[in-house]
Parts: C-alpha cells; sequence; structure tokens
C-alpha cells in the first residue's frame, strides 16, 4: 500500500515525503523518485520535523509501529486491519490519542459512496431502513496470502462493516454470516472461505446485507444499496469507459474497474488530503481507532457465526 | 387476480372463457365483457365441456377449490399459495396430478428472468454461485389484509423462495432470516413483519439471499443478480419509459414500474398461454404442486428463523 | 399494414371490425379471426352500420379509396402517404373534412415521444432551439419494393417530417438534404438512395437534423433528441429486455427492439383508440390530411435538394 | 490553456518544466509552484537546454510565437487554431517540420474517442457510413471573446472538423452548414452564431453531422456516435458520479462533466505525454500543421456556407 500512499503524500502541497522506511533494496528508487530518502524508522521517530508518520508494513507489524509513532509524538495514519488480535487492539487502546490517529478505512472517502451519504443525511429517500453491501475482489489472492490474512472477515469485510457502521449511523446488534469456499479449494485447505454474506440487525430494526466474494471474474465490483422509506440510493459500479457497441446481437460496453488501486484512486488520495489536515491539527481523523476496534470486533463476531453456523447477539 | 387471468384467457386461441364464478354480483359485467356467463361451481365442474378451471379465490378457498376440480377430472391452474398451512397441504398432495395442475408461480413466466435463466444454463458466466433477490413491494398492503395473508414470509417471500429453489437447481439446506416492523406499525401489532432478509444455502455452498420489503416507495422493485465464476447476469427492472431529461442539476428518468399487473403482464400472459398446454396435454406443468409444497415449507423455515432468531436446518 | 390495424381495431371496445377488403383469397382467414367478413369496398361503403373505414391498401391506392371513403361520408382512417404526387394530395384537399380524416402517423402516438413532447411544452428545459430525430431501419427493404416507395424522402423521412413539424411546434423555411446509396448499389441503379441526412431551419432560426438510413445492422433506431435553453431531453430506445452480462471482457445486453411492428406496438394501438373516437365524433384527429400535405412538401424539398445539392427555401 | 499543459508538463517525468513566458505578474507563482522560472521568449530560445516548447499564448500569436520557435530548432506544441486567417497559415507552412510540430487538437487523446476509433480500425461495425458528432459548450462566452475568437466555425467547430477527419479517414468534398443566434443576442450583435449544424460529405458518400452549440444548459456534451456496416459505437457523456436515487417521482443522477478541464483531463495529459514523446524524437506528432491547415479551411468552408445559406464544394 505504501506504493498507493506514498505518491499521494509527495503530491500533497501540505506534506512534504521526507523518509521511506523499507527493509528492501529496492525501495530506494522508489524513495528517490518522489524526492524522499531511506532511513530507519528510529531515524524517522527521532527527527523533529516529522509531523505523521504513514503506516503501510504487513498487517502483523502495524500496532507495533503505530505504538512507536504514537509514543514519539506523531500524528499515525495506519493501514486496516490495526491487528488481527482484538485482545491486542483493545488492549493497546488507551495509549492512542482519537485525534492523532487516522486508520485506513478507505472507502468513507470516496466520493461516490461520499454522495450517497450526503444524500441519505439530506434526507432524499427518508429514513434509512435497509443496506446492500456489494464488495467483490476481482480474483483471488495468491495462497500463500491467506495464512497471514486473517481470514475473509477480518480482512477483507471488514472494510463493509466500517462503511455498515457508517452508513446507518447505528451498532449492530446481531450478526449472521455464512460462508463458502466455492472459488478455490485451496483456500478452504487453508481453513479459510472465499464467498460469504453477512446479515446486520440494529436495536432499531434496521438490517444491512454485506456481499463478498474473493473472485468475481468481471472486475472489483463495489456498489452500495441504501433504502429509506420514500425511495433508494444507489452508487454503482465505475466504468472504464463509456464506448458502447450496437449490433443486432445486442450492445456491448466496457468492463467495470479492475482492481481497487484504480476503483479507489480518488479515495485514495481523498484520505491522505484528510491526513495532512489531521497532521496540522485542522481536522479531527474521520476514521479513528475507535472505529478499528469496532470492525474488528464486528468481523470476529461474523467469523465466529458463519464457523458456528449461527446468530451471534452483541 | 382473477381480473389478470380472466381477460387473459379470453384472448388465449386456445382456450375459451366459459364461465365466471363469483359471488359478488358485479362480476357479471365483467363475465359478459369477455364472453362468458356466470355460473356456479357445481354448475362448472359438472360440464364436461370445461377442461380447466382457474383458481383465483382467496387464499383459505384454494385447496377445496382446487380439489373439488381435480375431483372432477379438469386441468387445474391455482393461484398461491396452495394453501397457508403446510400439513393440509401435505396431506392433500396424493390427489393431485402434477400432470394437471399448475400453480401460479408467475416470475419464472416472465422474460427477464426467463432470459437470464437461459443464459445461466447456457453457461456465460460460469458454474452458478451466489444469487440476489430483491423483491420490494411499491406500497403496503392495507391493514385489513395482513391477519390473512399469513405473514410475510408465507405471502410474499415465497415467491423468491420458488425462484430460488428454480434458478440455484439446488435445494436449500439452512434457512436464515430477520425481521423487521419498518414501515407500518399496524403490521407489527398484527403480529408480522414488513422487512425482512433471508439467506439461503445449499449442500454444495451456493448462497443466496432474499431481499423483502412491503413498500419500496420507488415503485416494484423486481430484480435478480446471479453471480457465477466468470461473471454475473443481472434482470434489472423495467423502467416505465425511456425519456431522459439531461440539466445543470443531473439527469432525470421514468420510475420503475408501478405495481405487478404492469411489471408482470407478459408473465401473466405467458402463464395463461401455458396452461392451455397443460390443459390440452401438450405440456407439463412448469410449476408444480411439489414446488408449491417445497416453497411452502421453505416458507416456514423463514418464519420460524426470523422469530427465534436462529438459523433453521432442512 | 391491416395486419397491424385490423387486430388493434378489433380488440377496441369503441370499435366492431365488421368486414375486411381484401382481393386476395387468403386474407378470409384473418377476416373470420378476427369476427369480420370479406366483402367489396362497394359493399362496405353502401353498408349505413359502417362508421369509419381503415386504408391499409397500397399507396397508389390509398386517395382512391379515401376519396370513395369519404364520399360515402365515412370517417377515414389512412395510411401515409396519402399519395406520392403533391398535385394531387393538394387538388383533392378540399374533399376532405379534418374533423373526419385521420392520417397514420404514428410515431405522434408513441407514449415515449408523448412524455418527450409533454416535457417539452411543460417547459423543462425551457424553449426549443434544436432538435435531432434518429429514423434507422433495420435492413434494407426488397429491391422491388424501392420503384414504388416514392424514394427514401417521400417514403421514410416523411414520419421525421411531421414529427419536427409537430415537435418545434412552426413550420421550416429551409431545407438541405443529402444522401447516399451506401447500404446496396440495387437501390442506387433503381434511382434512389438509402442513407441521408437533412436540416430543417424555422424562421425563428430553430434546427432541426434528421438521420435516416435503410439499413442500422443494430435493429429499429428510433430516438429523439430536444434541445432547449435549460437542457436536453431525450426518448432513448426501447431494450428487448433489461439483462445485462457483466465478465471480464465487460458487459452485454439486449438488443434493441428489431422493427416497427414491436417498437411500435403502443403507438399503433394508441392510434386505433383514437380514431374510435374520431368516429364517434369525440376527438379532432390529431394527424389531418393539413399534416400529410405538409410533410410531402418537406419530402419533396427534401429530394429536390438532395438531388440539386442546393438549399431549398420554402 | 496553459494553466491545463503546465502541470501537465511539470508531472511528465520525460520533461522538465525550466520556463514560464507571460507579461503577466502573477504567473511568477504559477512558475515557482512547478519548478520553474519567469523568462522572456527570447531567453527560451536561447537556451540550447529546452528541447520544446508549449504556446499557449493567445490565438492572434500562436503563429509568431511558433515560428520563433520552430526557427530555434524546439519541437513546438501549439494550440489550436495555428491563426484565424488561412492565407497566413498556409504561407508559413514550408516553415514548418511535420516531425516537431504538435497541434493541439486534444480530442484524438481522449481515452473515449480513442477507444471507439480502435473499435471502429477493428471492424467492430463493419464499414464505417456515417458519424454524429456532438460538441456542445456548456455557456457561452463572455461577450468580448467574440470579436477575437474568430467566429464560432474556426473557434469551435475546429475541433469536430479535425475529429470528423481522424474518424472517417477521407477527406470532405462538400459541406454544408447553417447557424443561428439563439443563445445570446449580443453575440448576434458582434456578427457571430452560437448554434450550428454541419454536414460534411466524402469522395465516398460517408456522412458527417455536427451539431453545436455554445451554451447547453446542462453540461459539456461531448459525443460521438459512429455508423457502420453492422452496428454502431458511440462514446457517451462522462458523468460527475455513478450515484442514483429512485422515488415514486422517477430516477435522478449525476449531471455530465461540467466543462473542458474536467472532461478532457486525461486527453490533456495524454497529449502531453505524446509531447515528450516528439521531442525526444521518439513518436511522430499525432495531430499535425497539415491537419491544423486542413481543419481550418473546412471551418471557412463552413463559415461561407453559413453566411451563404449554399453547399460549398472543396
Amino acid at each position: 500500500m505504501g506504493h498507493v500512499h506514498g505518491p499521494n503524500a509527495a503530491r500533497q502541497p501540505g506534506l512534504h515525503l521526507k523518509y521511506v522506511v523499507d527493509p528492501r533494496a529496492e525501495a530506494a528508487g522508489f524513495a528517490s523518485a518522489h524526492g524522499a530518502s531511506m532511513a530507519s524508522l528510529e531515524q524517522v521517530l527521532a527527527d523533529p520535523a516529522i509531523g505523521g508518520v504513514l503506516i503501510c508494513s504487513t498487517t502483523d507489524q502495524h500496532l507495533g509501529h503505530a505504538l512507536a509513532a504514537v509514543g514519539a509524538g506523531k500524528a499515525v495514519f495506519c493501514e486496516k486491519p490495526i491487528d488481527l488480535d482484538l485482545q491486542k487492539v483493545l488492549a493497546a487502546q488507551p495509549r492512542f490519542d482519537d485525534a492523532r490517529f487516522l486508520l485506513g478505512f478507505n472507502r468513507r472517502f470516496d466520493p461516490q459512496f461520499a454522495r450517497l451519504k450526503q444524500q441519505l443525511d439530506a434526507g432524499v429517500v427518508g429514513k434509512l431502513e435497509t443496506l446492500h453491501l456489494v464488495n467483490h475482489d476481482p480474483a483471488a489472492p495468491p495462497p500463500g496470502f491467506i495464512p497471514t490474512s486473517g481470514g475473509l472477515f477480518k480482512d477483507f469485510t471488514i472494510h463493509d462493516l466500517d462503511m455498515a457502521r457508517w452508513l446507518m449511523g447505528e451498532e449492530p446488534v446481531e450478526v449472521y454470516a455464512t460462508a463458502s469456499c466455492l472459488v478455490d479449494p485451496e483456500i478452504g485447505r487453508q481453513g479459510d472461505v472465499d464467498t460469504a454474506r453477512c446479515v446486520l440487525k440494529t436495536a432499531s430494526g434496521r438490517l444491512c446485507v454485506i456481499s463478498n466474494t474473493r473472485r468475481s471474474g468481471y472486475g472489483y465490483d463495489q456498489r452500495i444499496e441504501a433504502f429509506g422509506a420514500t425511495g433508494m440510493i444507489r452508487a454503482g459500479n465505475v466504468e472504464r469507459d463509456t464506448v458502447h457497441t450496437l449490433t443486432d446481437a445486442g450492445s456491448t460496453g466496457a468492463p467495470i474497474m479492475p482492481a481497487f488501486a484504480e476503483r479507489y484512486r480518488d479515495a485514495y488520495r481523498a484520505q491522505i488530503d484528510h491526513f495532512a489536515e489531521v497532521v496540522h491539527g485542522r481536522a479531527e481523523p474521520f476514521t479513528s481507532y475507535a472505529d478499528g476496534v469496532a470492525a474488528l470486533t464486528l468481523a470476529e463476531a461474523c467469523a465466529w457465526s458463519a464457523q458456528h453456523g449461527e446468530v451471534f447477539k452483541l
């Protein structure tokens, strides 16, 4: 993710990308291309000119790096999830200052979804009743990724769980999830699932369905439908182009965006723009440590439900 | 429903609408407008010229009327559901001849959904993995309807349960349903719900989500998305017209079809066309008594799951 | 066209299809299927029970049949064009009563175009400035049709010329047309063209483009775009169904309506419904003899312009 | 246009933006923001480190600046039009080297239109027969702009004339244009028009319609429809986002792109990327001085036709 966030930080007028920390030698080219130099984490944290740190390390390093940066008084942007272990995340929570920690739930920064939220809040379709979130990855990850991923719910569904909380404005009190291994038997052999549906219910009775697959076969399907008392709002997929062909056989059009880097390009930029505001103390982080705790708690509930075939009550 | 099916039978070249049975005097005008005369059920069943009967009475009369017609050797078209009581339906099953009984699951006859099924069967998106069925009524029924309806699942979801079975080609082995009363508190006072989500799972791991509400606020939302190994197929809503307006404020377009009579006009016609073939012994009924039993069983499972907050295993 | 209008008249409650006049013996089956009997034109016109006549004969017979029917005091529905010879049409005009003659410009009855007109008149996009009419036939007519057709402009463009007059609410004062023979060289050998563009200009400066081809290769393309001072309104093509498929290669959808009978099914019905009102003296004909004269005059202007390569001033 | 091209040059890895030439003092901020310094044209042309020049001055200065740059041996990117006076453009032509001069016809670089061209060339719809180009500006320019603009055809339609030549792959031999002043009477008082339609015809009979207005009232309408022997390809408008709302009143969606900077953002970037290749001698300019001559010739033909009400033969 450093290859996504680094260039965005480099082009943000309110930020200056000073250091790249990466044990791999090939990162030097990346650093110099963006006007930065290579350094160790210790050097970075010891530099008083550094106001903020972007943590894009592997998931198992997120929490340690974040704690070190926070300890050094830096503003922190941290890729999700904070950690795969909810107990560790909860234990570390008191050491984080919500005003200085931005969690990488990029979808809240997406202009499409932001527009949907804005219309919902403006009451365009009345009071929200139900929600449908589609999050389908284009193609299954390499087998080696699965054991370190934390499983489908903590690694992938967690984005939707954050979106559900944000859009519903209310915490789920019941969670049901069911899952299958339909895409790649190897994923099953490694103890994970690749296809899932989750249903969340809030205290007021709002219902949210989450649709996940590791492999859509048709691109990166990212859609939201929000149903209110007087209508519905949907944010559709972004298509590669607007060219259509008509023949006697029918119409053909462009595929949807193939993967996250293209689909959420604007979201990733807006997220770093927001981090610049956080670093300079001009904005409260939009997605906080507490949001990370809540989404991880729900992800564990989903995983439990799918494993036991029972509804999980929160 | 007689006002839907009667005219379709009258215009079907293979059928002749001879009698209308209706205790209400005002039905005489309807009968004569379609070239039929009023008669009692006994008269109709005693007439050897009658090859088939369309049963469009109230739900509590369906089974009695169907048994009488079957007993008289007539081909039977019967509106869904056969009955609200699964035990009664199972008990009567031996008295029905599958070759002469057509159940009114109209959606299988819809050209949109038939096209989707045809493409699925042709393997256009590979092996089916998951399904998403949207069935949102435009506006809540009058309060007096609820006590006789059998509840949301038996009255409304039953259509989707039949579609799920048909499209997946495999029986669900697990059912989860959750529901709320968000549309009209009066529905809740009468012991029913108005908003629900169901998740079905088959033995091979296929997942199907059903989305229901009694009141969409934006018309009669009838959509299907079928996700396969290499892509997805969707049948979208039918819009009233193709006229769009563009201004600086954005685009506006026509609403979707407002209700079932318009949306499924072609399906209702195709269903009666098919019944003509059944009457004349030229086709096996597409939707059988056994399909009615299966859908009702699933509807009861959904109702139980929603009531107990637990997964139902079949 | 009798096979389009006859059944629509037979099903119209305000009309009774009593006679079919057709020299071909095979028309007897058609007549009896719609509850009519075969008769000669003389018999029909002598029958005092006959209030109106549908003239669907060949173009060269339209005017003679219409005059005979008008002379017998019948209301007349006449397929376009009245005649290919403008002088004959003008000479006969005094013998027609505008209140009893309906010309077959079916497109004005199309619900899509009627909606567009309604929004234009309601001022949704401000004052109309320009218009774009697309009228592309799916496939070239058989070669034998061309010599009797009157040529592309009188046979085909005439529909668009009527639509232009209706939608602009103002008569063209300048006409430019240019044409090619790109579809079938045989059409060229018979002295006609198969591909054309016309531009009309009114006194107030409104501009209208007409796009015509005898063979689209992708169905029956029937679209209108109306550009006003504050926006635009478009009536798009009607697609066969709403089913779309998405794969990595892109999306595919249904073709547009293949030909006039399907595309204008509702328009043809509405036209006959309107004729029933005309017959019973309850409505002024929507498309009059005078409209036929005006459209034919413009068609001759287009033909002249295309032939001479000059602008025609009216 | 310097504010569009400058940043794109600054971010292009193959270019280094060294100087900004601008008589206005406020340009200094722009220059320093992009790592450049202010200089006179003479200084720039005298600097042997300079390989290429972007000419974004006012139209009346384009040719003089281009000649100076070419004389100094620089590669030249020049905004369109080269000059408003065709005779001056023709006279200067021998002094330009086609291999070192890129004309700013940005639309050829648009990914939407490039995709359409690619599918046309691939024969997806057979041999091209006709073309429809829509180019509607969102809002009329300030009155002061009109006298220096060269008129609608040389200033605005010229883009479409270049696209027509590129897409048809064949030169027009006949041009017809008609125009009105419907948007702003002040434009008429200054001797110009604001609404036009042009029809081009090639020797083989291909037809191209161009639709222009200075004020659409609904954004920057930029569409192409290409009709071939077996189908059609269209490049549609780009919408601001994919969010749609459905209520009983119908659907609403986002407006199309409001203006050229947003709509052609990717095209402007691709154009400068291509200029980098031209500067380094790795590519032939895609849009040449000769293309500028041809488009200007056609623009003069359109202006003449609209003024005289006659067809112009080339």
